[in-house]
């Protein structure tokens, strides 16, 4: 593992002057039973504005938008930080407003790895986490760690694109690998194995820009890929972990949407999503690990950035995390509950969203086809332009169109990490149902959407 | 300005999927009046767990710790943050919880302006201020913005070593300025002037090893300077800045105490602290720009960065620093007043600790001298060794002394940029006032600190 770690990563020393060693004691030394600080310039809590914080949590989502009103019982366990906590499972103010330590304050750090033992333990031993300032902001972290200049990075042609940034400000090159995208070829995979494959077997012949450097990472969202919204099986991982192993890179697996799983589209279960899984059922259909783990090497070195480059993460979104899931929750299996909860009312706006493009004119004409997504909240529409196209030009009006309509939708060309590259494989718009107020919302944003491509396609693919 | 920003810097560009424009429209094209939104991956605040956070502040530092019971009089007014705010000074849940401007939400990007425009205008026209993740963060970022590889920068020569970190990932080198300490010398200034300009007009002859590599910036902490506790007079601020004109080099100004300038030190404030100051009075002898500040080119290739490398910072910190302050200090004004409360806090603990410094015998034999600081929360304690002594050996075998006695102090050489280049002006410690639980402990951690030099002298420098 060691050998794919940045130049860049491995050179960084961390020296803190308050760091203190025992060693080198002069003879007749015996350490002070109760040492007092004047070293650390770290005030005390006692200067810190904020006394108490206490926080009402929902027990489900969008309860406060119901009509009636939840009874007591249902009502969440009330959340309080106080200045010390007795309970060593939260994060108190005087702990959590302190710096504190890089990975993590270690009640939250501490629950990281459960949830990972909890959800999808690793098949080794040697696995570490941090918490990071976010998602983003974990990511380039994790290119950091892995990408020198020169390197190269290998990412799915349709990605999540403003990874590129943290990839060319390592002085990266990206890399795209084609996606079969015609659902009905039956591949649900995504990334087209056959042409990573061979990419890789013959990288100095085909990439002769880059002979030599064969990639040393390969950046994938894996779960509800974003955009087009698929998922790989696990068959399909193991495919490309083994391809990992034999071309010696790392995968970089982004994974914010791994606990949100979907079932598959029903008509019937429209008004209310899909029941609520049990918690066991859950966990034996959920693949993902999380971009927080690691082997033991990376994530120390990614904390060794850390230290200079960010230090601890926000004290009081840890407290918040922490406690909300400790206090309120329960801990681990209260959360997923939690999680359940989400990925139900995601489900059901799934289901209304591809309810009512299935309805359409637009689709019963075959003017496009869609992926119904098995995790995560993206929805592509390919759009089945005649064969001549210029997929291009037409995207462009096209999206005009759906200006016109008043609904915004992103093109997956947009998203191509060279769209010249994916040119053919372009034509589709990515469609969310996460940020919608209401189902109606969406009722009537899939109508706008669904009308304008049949104006579009019934004017001969004019404005 | 340009000229003096990183090429690293100058050359990221950000560019999201997300943003749209609308030229090109085809003819005929009107825009929606009221479009929706299938684009933005931006889940709805119905899917936060969080339905409300109240925030009990305090209404002076310490105050949780009287005996006497709070008046419902001085009781803070209560920090109620609810889902959608209707005060537009608030940060409401669903707007702190999702993702927001990279250089800070609004509100709390307002604020940093106000306060700067309160306390201490810049005397031009294009500045900017961006919301960090935290200091040390803020920081990086402005190592990251001026020094490329092969850089130099000026440092004090004692200083928050932690920089040095920042500074070699970005490949630059530090270049320690000397300090005069000798307060005998009448210079409270710190720097060692003749020093610093002499280098700047000689730096081929002196520096050959960074021959035709003239600095490019000066990293200084102005205000109760880190580790020495010293504090530039705006006469001495002035001088620094046309050197910087002269030698065209930035000054990058680390201002983590500058709103806690301290009155000289009074034996009979030693029970009370200085009388609370006006805040005009306050606001007339108040120094120091802040970092968060900066020409406006030099803030907009930081929040350059920020987007690729930490996007936002936390929401929930955000959230609580904006609210707390409007709502319970009233902006400002009401924040700056509570600055004025902690700093009579500091100030009384300083003499506390000065007093018990003073008395001491150590004091009295001359085995040290001390600075009494203007600003922020170190106190420098320099150690009087006869002609000859080896400095750092016995700087070393005293800080095992201040082990066996049991009180924890930073030794200045620790500090030091380059420990050979400083070794002579080295023998000092960094105390600080700042964790003790109460005065009663200074007292003891001062007790301890003057009973080990004292022993030490007296066994002529041996432990």
């Amino acid at each position: 593992m060691s050998h794919l770690i940045s130049r860049r990563a491995q050179s960084r020393i961390v020296n803190h002057f308050a760091s203190d060693t025992l060693k080198g004691a002069p003879e007749g030394f015996k350490p002070h039973p109760k040492p007092l600080h004047l070293d650390y310039g770290t005030p005390n809590e006692g200067f810190f504005p904020i006394k108490s914080i206490h926080v009402t949590v929902k027990q489900k989502p969008f309860e406060d938008q119901e009509p009636e009103s939840v009874s007591e019982s249902a009502k969440g366990k009330p959340v309080v930080i106080e200045n010390r906590a007795a309970d060593p499972s939260l994060i108190d103010i005087a702990t959590g407003l302190q710096y504190s330590d890089v990975p993590g304050i270690p009640q939250l750090h501490k629950f990281t790895k459960d949830i990972i033992v909890r959800a999808h333990p690793p098949k080794y031993n040697d696995w570490e986490t941090t918490v990071s300032c976010g998602a983003g902001e974990g990511l380039n972290k994790a290119i950091d760690v892995f990408l020198d200049e020169g390197d190269v990075v290998l990412l799915e042609e349709f990605t999540y694109t403003p990874i590129l940034q943290a990839i060319q400000n390592a002085g990266a090159f990206p890399v795209p690998v084609r996606l079969d995208l015609e659902i009905s070829s039956g591949n649900i995979d995504g990334i087209d194995f056959q042409y990573l494959s061979n990419l890789l077997d013959n990288w100095d012949e085909l990439k002769p820009e880059f002979k030599g450097r064969k990639p040393k990472a390969f950046y994938t969202i894996a779960s509800g890929q974003n955009p087009t919204g698929l998922t790989q099986s696990l068959n399909f991982r193991k495919k490309i972990y083994a391809l990992a192993e034999k071309h010696d890179f790392v995968i970089i697996e982004d994974d914010p949407y791994g606990y949100l799983t979907l079932p598959p589209y029903k008509e019937s279960e429209l008004k209310t999503g899909p029941p609520l899984l049990e918690l066991e059922d859950y966990l034996q259909n959920h693949l993902t690990p999380s971009v927080l783990v690691g082997h033991k090497k990376v994530i120390e070195t990614i904390v060794t950035y850390s230290s200079l480059v960010t230090r601890f993460p926000s004290g009081t979104s840890q407290i918040l995390v922490n406690n909300v899931i400790e206090q309120n929750f329960g801990g681990v299996d209260g959360w997923l509950g939690w999680i359940l909860k989400l990925r139900s009312v995601y489900a059901r706006r799934r289901n209304v969203l591809l309810f009512h493009l299935y309805e359409s004119n637009a689709y019963k004409e075959r003017y496009f086809d869609l992926i119904d997504p098995r995790a995560g909240m993206f929805v592509s529409v390919l759009v089945k332009f005649p064969k001549g196209t210029d997929v291009s030009e037409k995207l462009t009006l096209l999206q005009w169109k759906f200006r016109a309509y008043g609904v915004g939708v992103v093109s997956g060309l947009k998203m191509a990490v060279d769209p010249n590259f994916s040119l053919e494989r372009g034509a589709f718009f990515r469609l969310t149902f996460a940020p919608a107020e209401t189902d109606e919302e969406i009722t009537e944003a899939a109508f706008r959407f669904t009308s304008a491509v049949n104006e579009f396609f019934q004017k001969g693919l004019q404005f």
